[in-house]
């Protein structure tokens, strides 16, 4: 059975040294967050997860959740007490402001929790984490009304929450959404259509479900300028909270699924349910793209959660299973046979996926902070670096993580050979539920055109500008530091390679888009092994400082710079496969008639 | 619901045109197959396939195995009518000889119906796949009286084989097996002990089962130098060929795998059960690995298989799917979107797979046409150039096949968006399929040590330098073709990368093993990529030929150049960064202490 541990020092390190979070104290909710209450918050949000959590993931994927004919749905045995303990915990509403009963504290130890609690289960943690993207969007679009009404019982976890975008014919393109809102005469509308692909769309873990809903109003302009958002719970509520009568709203099916079994995929049917509109009519998709890097974020966590879950079981059974002999001689001469971890390609399997999972950490948490100051800076330009930052490397993170994630689960479950595969031993499952991460919240591809067709152009290129900026600074300042150098060269190296695929696109794909959505995948792939490579000098430049401090007992410190320096051997090199993918251009691949393939 | 067409056409082009088949027909069984009759057998091959076997890939994935009470196994309804309807066929006995029962037909073909049957439904596949790998043991390691009693059956499909190497304690190393063989006093042996994820170990097909174990005599040496390799049947056979009782083997139980559900992976119990020793003592390992090739190339075209199978149903949706518009214009004016084939991102997923598949499926093709030279040639130099290359290459198709094959079937999910992530999609379950292949018959890791360990030193690398010489004998004839420019500039850089790789392999290994197998993986893609441009560059220059011929109606071989061409300017670049990583050495993946990971 698979077991997990929750990487607290890592992340405290992370955060303490090497973000240096206690510079953000005049943040809202970070003067609470001193170095020893950051250690305690975590060790609790590890403790939950790995005594309560975990030993629910492997329920979860065998029962499923069922759904009866009445259209309720049963979750897996033993979710409904994890999730009154989790709620129990305040771990809902970590980051929902004081005045609506959150706990008021920085977005990025949810970002932190998110991460443990999908290690731990991630089927599980979608409920909660949907329910934050319904409370982001309710917090920034509502009307002080509706915010008083929904987020305080959301925070506390009595209710949850939902997104409902997808339908049969549209995922992708919610131009073609046909969902429809017919205003009634009390103000509120009535929603009908079929919206799939739901998420925590119908369960039995809360009193009430908060849908948000994209529909359009009737007489609204086709195409994407004429979606609105709306609020449609599953149980009506009154003005003073009180639930009331059913609403108009249906679980249709669930789906049956390649992983995350624990968490319910329902189609939803709304037969004229009642709705209320959030922000403006028509304005819909705007209202959900500005909560979209969070909710990508929170995707691109799953990815280096299952990858961190995926990398604990495997390196136990590395060093537990006896085959063959190390190729420089026995290490084990007295047993049967050495722990396999002795041999050079399992080990190169495990660095890399080491490699990536703390970088890639370092990176969300990055990301992360960067939402904190983005939304509770006073400061003007720090708050538009921080936001222009976000979303450049929102898109990169979601499709890169993702992408490495999958990968590594895939490593890990090779290292077990035959055993990998069967059901029992677990690790099969964090590979199927890695899969849907590349998938949902925008496709990858997705991922890939947004950076390249909207993040890279937007407002001339300033936050790409800025980004090459501050890494060139980076190298700048630490080109003169021997011990940086192993990291600071090879950055340089890969640096040059997203610059030169940079100018490429701007001297290639104007004129001719499918040259920039051709390479677009490629550039966000070349684009997050350079964003992974400048964390990783970050995270050296720190291990050598705090190294410095221990006097010493340098190990933990010296495992940071030996897995560093391997992920700039090994991995970066990437970038200049990557540019020459790039510089190809599109003609051939385009060039092919669709009949021809 | 997934569809699948056997590549009929890619196929017979590639033996007729690219492998040139007629010029071997003085290979015994050749003669018969001639260009008329391969593509009446391979018509054949592909209608059983698409009509019996595919139709059935669902409901095995759906169903599973059923392990009974009384140690008997029920396979997925319908399988047993299409086993029936696929011995009718004669499909299980195509290239055993006719002094046995067999139809004596080239090898080659029966992998051509092993990638058609595996694409179709790869657990299904499987059965009669095992039995054509315990006949080659028997074919190669059995005595006369063996052969005459245990092929035939096993040709005819009647009785079915099982190869059992794998114990609890030892997979890769089998110098740890522990099973037992007792000399009784009619010169049989009483096996016992237990083996493991043995595919196909007990089911409902056949009238017999065939196990061939290995175990250890009493009294052998400790280690590989102690295996002897044994027939072991279900039910004891008498000196007619009669069944008569039972043996004592038993399934103990099966296992709930990720993918391959159909197939019966059993834990064989064997409790002094009467066996009969093939070849000589202590030897079983040598006539194991005798046989290797074949069964390695048979998962080799497994991975391809998968590959091919999603790629038609990726295919197949994003020519039907419609979802935004052609970043170069709207191509679908009248409808609601256009087809996501037109986004170049989609587009280079789909060139991808292909590239991919049709130089996997010449490679597949001339390994199995090596292996009928090296079996069937009278012309000893021949005999042993075969041997050689396809000793070289198997490590190298079984692991970048299936590796590549696995990632082709992600791809291909992806294209799907969610509805890939939905068991009734069905392209799901190629992933799950597919990723067995990467693991079983020496996962992916052993076969890289393979071939840098064993393939490449042997006989001082007479295969290696040899395969190199025949690339650049290629090159250099073609080098004044401007033609083939695009195809062979390329193949010399990335031929040139392969060498260096190989000269560093020799400067640095040697002396150093942790090098030679901390390079083993990256080697073995960077061969399997030159490998697959050098059969692209060869399909090239068919196409070109065969261009000329038609006259006009060159449609199908300019999509051979256009996709050999993506292949080279996307794919083959690769080398460079494989290069790269294998130089960078092992020291610093090495220098990391066990308990710092």
């Amino acid at each position: 059975m698979p077991t997990y541990k929750a990487p607290v020092d890592d992340t405290l390190f992370l955060l303490n040294d090497v973000l240096h979070f206690e510079r953000y104290g005049n943040l809202r909710g970070f003067g609470d967050a001193t170095p020893d209450v950051l250690a305690q918050i975590l060790g609790e949000a590890g403790k939950i997860c790995e005594e309560v959590l975990q030993p629910l993931n492997r329920v979860g994927d065998e029962q499923g959740c069922v759904r009866r004919d009445d259209g309720s749905v049963a979750t897996p045995k033993g979710f409904k007490q994890a999730y009154d303990a989790f709620v129990d915990g305040g771990w809902g509403g970590l980051s929902v402001p004081p005045e609506y009963d959150g706990q008021g504290l920085p977005y990025t130890l949810a970002v932190v929790m998110n991460e443990y609690a999908s290690s731990a289960n991630m089927a599980f943690a979608m409920y909660p984490g949907l329910t934050q993207g319904a409370l982001a969007a309710l917090l920034r679009h509502g009307s002080e009304e509706q915010k008083r009404l929904f987020v305080p019982p959301m925070a506390a976890g009595r209710w949850t929450g939902t997104m409902n975008l997808t339908e049969p014919q549209c995922g992708t393109d919610l131009g073609l959404l046909t969902t429809r809102a017919t205003p009634l005469e009390d103000g509120s509308y009535a929603i009908t259509g079929t919206k799939i692909f739901i998420s925590a769309g119908e369960h039995d873990l809360s009193e009430n479900i908060i849908h948000l809903v994209l529909a359009r109003i009737d007489g609204a302009p086709a195409g994407v300028k004429g979606i609105s958002l709306f609020i449609a719970p599953k149980i009506n509520v009154a003005a003073d909270g009180s639930l009331t009568d059913r609403n108009k709203i249906r679980c249709g099916s669930i789906e049956h699924k390649m992983g995350i079994h624990g968490n319910a995929t329902c189609v939803m049917n709304y037969e004229g349910a009642k709705g209320f509109l959030v922000g403006e009519p028509n304005r819909g998709l705007n209202a959900m793209f500005v909560m979209m890097n969070e909710a990508r974020l929170g995707v691109a966590v799953q990815g280096l959660a299952q990858s961190e879950v995926a990398y604990q079981n495997a390196l136990a059974y590395a060093k537990e299973r006896l085959q063959g002999r190390a190729p420089s001689g026995a290490k084990n001469a007295n047993g049967p046979a050495d722990p396999i971890i002795v041999h050079p390609d399992v080990r190169r399997n495990l660095m890399e996926i080491k490699a990536f999972n703390e970088a890639a950490r370092g990176l969300a948490l990055s990301a992360a902070l960067d939402s904190d100051i983005a939304h509770r800076s006073e400061d003007a330009k720090a708050r538009q670096a921080a936001e222009d930052r976000l979303g450049l490397l929102t898109p990169v993170l979601k499709g890169v993580l993702t992408d490495l994630g999958f990968e590594s689960a895939v490593k890990a479950q090779q290292i077990y050979g035959g055993h990998g595969y069967i059901e029992e031993t677990g690790v099969e499952q964090f590979v199927r539920d890695a899969r849907i991460a590349m998938i949902y919240e925008g496709a990858n591809g997705i991922q890939a055109l947004d950076l390249v067709g909207r993040k890279l152009p937007k407002d001339n290129g300033r936050a790409a500008v800025a980004f090459f900026a501050e890494v060139n600074e980076f190298i700048a300042r630490e080109s003169a530091n021997d011990e940086m150098k192993a990291f600071v060269e090879p950055l340089k190296t890969a640096l040059g390679d997203l610059q030169k695929a940079t100018i490429w696109l701007m001297q290639n794909a104007l004129g001719k888009p499918d040259n920039g959505a051709g390479a677009s995948y490629d550039y966000m792939h070349l684009f997050g092994r350079v964003a992974l490579g400048y964390i990783w000098a970050r995270i050296a430049r720190a291990a050598l400082e705090k190294k410095r401090e221990a006097q010493g007992d340098g190990a933990w410190f010296d495992a940071k710079l030996t897995t560093g320096k391997f992920y700039m051997e090994k991995l970066l090199p990437e970038t200049s496969f990557r540019l020459a993918r790039i510089t190809a251009g599109a003609d051939t691949m385009m060039s092919l008639p669709v009949e021809s393939f």
